[in-house]
């Protein structure tokens, strides 16, 4: 219980996520891997490193933290100077630490490079902290204790602070009771009901149970719902029947407990109905192949999927055949049919989703506009095909399919068993 | 220059954020949308929507910016109550809108679904405000003029915000005079090398330009360097003769001047010479193949990938012999150049890369353990195949294949001029 009253902030600098050239991913992957050991992340500050708004943000999360992470700013490079203004604001002062150079000496003889001169920086340190390893870059990593809280400084590539958060911060929290095993919430996943339908559906039972807290959260056509009570010991049984309850109200609208994603229900249910896949994507451009085979072990059902960007490939790769292209254009039913039952024969397999449409820049023509999709579905029990149009841009339109026809495969599993 | 001083600050909206259960799209998007324009986001706040800390945080942000924008909490569901929050901290009381209850009403018509009862809360604003219209969902936007600053409320679906920004946020800001076109700063886009040898390489030259400011940012292979003078007007020619002296000193390192990405770098590349492309992907599963064609107009060079996940799919599909994959295993320099060569002549193209590998859980053998990677580079003349070892995991190394098989194919392309 006492982890809960512990506040842990997240500041992450970088002026490049302010501009909008790259992701904050480090705030969903330390958030992710915090909720796994049952924190919740207070807050997220992202500010740039060149200003003396450092200096300020980091005074104001400092007071009301407990645990403060920092990610970026500890390169090598002119404009990295987080340490010294972290240094200034708690009061301690950066000293030269022989051993993080010789670990950086020792990491560049390794990778065969010869050290910058700007690299010596890296090897400052507050006087109070100790350094965490980076195994994968030059930079290490920080860890300061001092009046009863916690500084965790973190290098800004991921490749380099996420093996040191999992190898280093965690063992270290664990040891001080920060952090503790599992989650203490239930999540329903929904896909194919609105937020609102969901509440209204869901809502009456939720109001049954005193104290019971409800969040929920709308993303890519699904709407999660977390349920807790406020002490979880000894509730996890009284969320699970209130989830099966749930489930039952959503039907087939259900799509699972805990965090799997989409892609990831879909393989295990091929793989518990042991039956394989293939793929036939036009406009989708592989992207349904590429989300699939994120998943380890998707090679166990999943064949692989025949990219056709051209006609040409649809009839020479798919045994699409020329006269239904010709008659029907390329992005049709009688297209999406034959590329489904195209995939599915020349990649031997079960099943097979076939993708055609127009996302853009290509406007269509007057009886399929931009927007118009057709997803295929081949099975045992024949290929049907369906039509959708979303105005919704080129890179929404291919995420939407992406979804849309892993659901209808997964319903039709569903309906499978 | 007086939209320089104008600090804009961003809160984001929303719990799924800190559990890391959803990507801060929206601080990606505005700081992008802004930077277009000539303005640096100054900062971004992301909060839960339940407690205490809306308020908090909106009066901190308030009191120290111009131009505030919010995301999220518009929902319908009981626990999105942002709208209460920030009133109650505006001192505004929140009134019913017959307009926006009539908008509402008709977008429920137009998608033929019935208006739950909770949708009704979202039909009220701060009595300041002006509704902006949500053509794409049912929670309008809000738009507060109030001392002199201005606040901008948006939904949290990116379908909904985006459009909603672009349509009505921008020409009101610009109307106000509050941000403007083109930007004032050059970026110098690298590849292959690392942020500090960029920094040796490149910190000299930029040493003799007073007062020239220089930021590096390093992501996926790349280090990205932008230049800029603090008083813009008439310095970009010196910007682009800066410019010029680095891709000299970078060579076939130079990536481009901007914010075109890889992908779309090499598709100009292909378009330019006039040559087609395919893809034979094995562990990459489809991704390279996704990156090219969330470009539009990909197709005009680009025909396609064969996503083999299995051999069956290499040997009958790519027509790599039998023999090769027996007496090698699939992970292996034959079996990519085969399979490079197999996409060359099966999609008719001009180029064709391959890429084969252990990305795990597959641990692969003594000879060729995990993380091993071979890609191949077919062109008209021959196949090339390049072997790597990364200890990424399985998804940064699909990630790191794709940006350096793009590389291979870019670097053969400039060399083919």
């Amino acid at each position: 219980m006492s982890n809960r009253t512990k506040t842990y902030m997240l500041i992450t600098l970088g002026e490049e996520l302010l501009l909008g050239l790259t992701r904050n991913g480090h705030l969903t992957y330390i958030g992710n891997q915090l909720r796994q050991r049952g924190i919740t992340l207070h807050s997220n500050y992202t500010i740039s490193d060149d200003n003396q708004d450092i200096d300020q943000q980091f005074a104001f999360c400092w007071e009301r933290s407990d645990v403060l992470i920092t990610t970026g700013g500890l390169g090598p490079t002119v404009d990295d100077r987080t340490k010294e203004a972290i240094a200034d604001a708690l009061g301690e002062s950066l000293v030269f630490d022989e051993s993080i150079l010789e670990s950086m000496e020792e990491r560049f003889r390794q990778i065969g490079k010869p050290m910058s001169d700007n690299n010596r920086k890296q090897a400052y340190r507050p006087q109070s902290a100790i350094a965490l390893e980076n195994p994968n870059g030059t930079a290490p990593g920080l860890w300061l204790e001092k009046s009863g809280k916690i500084l965790i400084m973190l290098p800004g590539p991921p490749n380099e602070l996420q093996p040191m958060f999992e190898n280093q911060v965690v063992p270290r929290l664990e040891k001080l009771g920060l952090i503790d095993q599992g989650e203490s919430y239930l999540q329903i996943r929904s896909i194919g009901i609105g937020e609102s339908a969901l509440e209204t559906k869901l809502q009456p039972l939720f109001d049954q149970h005193e104290q019971l807290a409800v969040a929920y959260c709308a993303h890519q056509g699904q709407v999660d719902c977390r349920i807790s009570f406020p002490d979880s010991t000894g509730r996890e049984k009284r969320l699970h029947q209130i989830g099966e309850e749930c489930r039952r109200l959503l039907g087939a609208d259900f799509l699972g407990y805990g965090h799997d994603s989409l892609p990831e229900i879909v393989l295990n249910s091929l793989k518990y109905h042991n039956v394989s896949l293939a793929l036939a994507e036009s406009f989708t451009g592989g992207q349904i192949a590429n989300a699939i085979t994120d998943i380890p072990g998707a090679s166990s059902v999943f064949n692989g999927s025949i990219v056709c960007y051209s006609d040409e490939v649809k009839i020479n790769v798919l045994g699409v055949p020329k006269e239904i292209i010709r008659k029907n254009t390329a992005v049709s039913e009688p297209v999406a049919e034959a590329m489904a039952l195209g995939a599915a024969k020349r990649l031997n397999s079960d099943y097979a989703i076939s993708a055609t449409g127009y996302a853009g820049p290509n406007r269509g023509t007057e009886e399929t506009p931009l927007g118009t999709v057709f997803l295929g579905l081949h099975s045992a029990g024949g290929t049907e095909v369906h039509r959708y149009r979303w105005k919704i841009g080129r890179l929404g339109i291919k995420r939407r399919a992406l979804y849309t026809a892993l659901d209808l495969l997964r319903r039709k599993l569903v309906g499978n068993k």
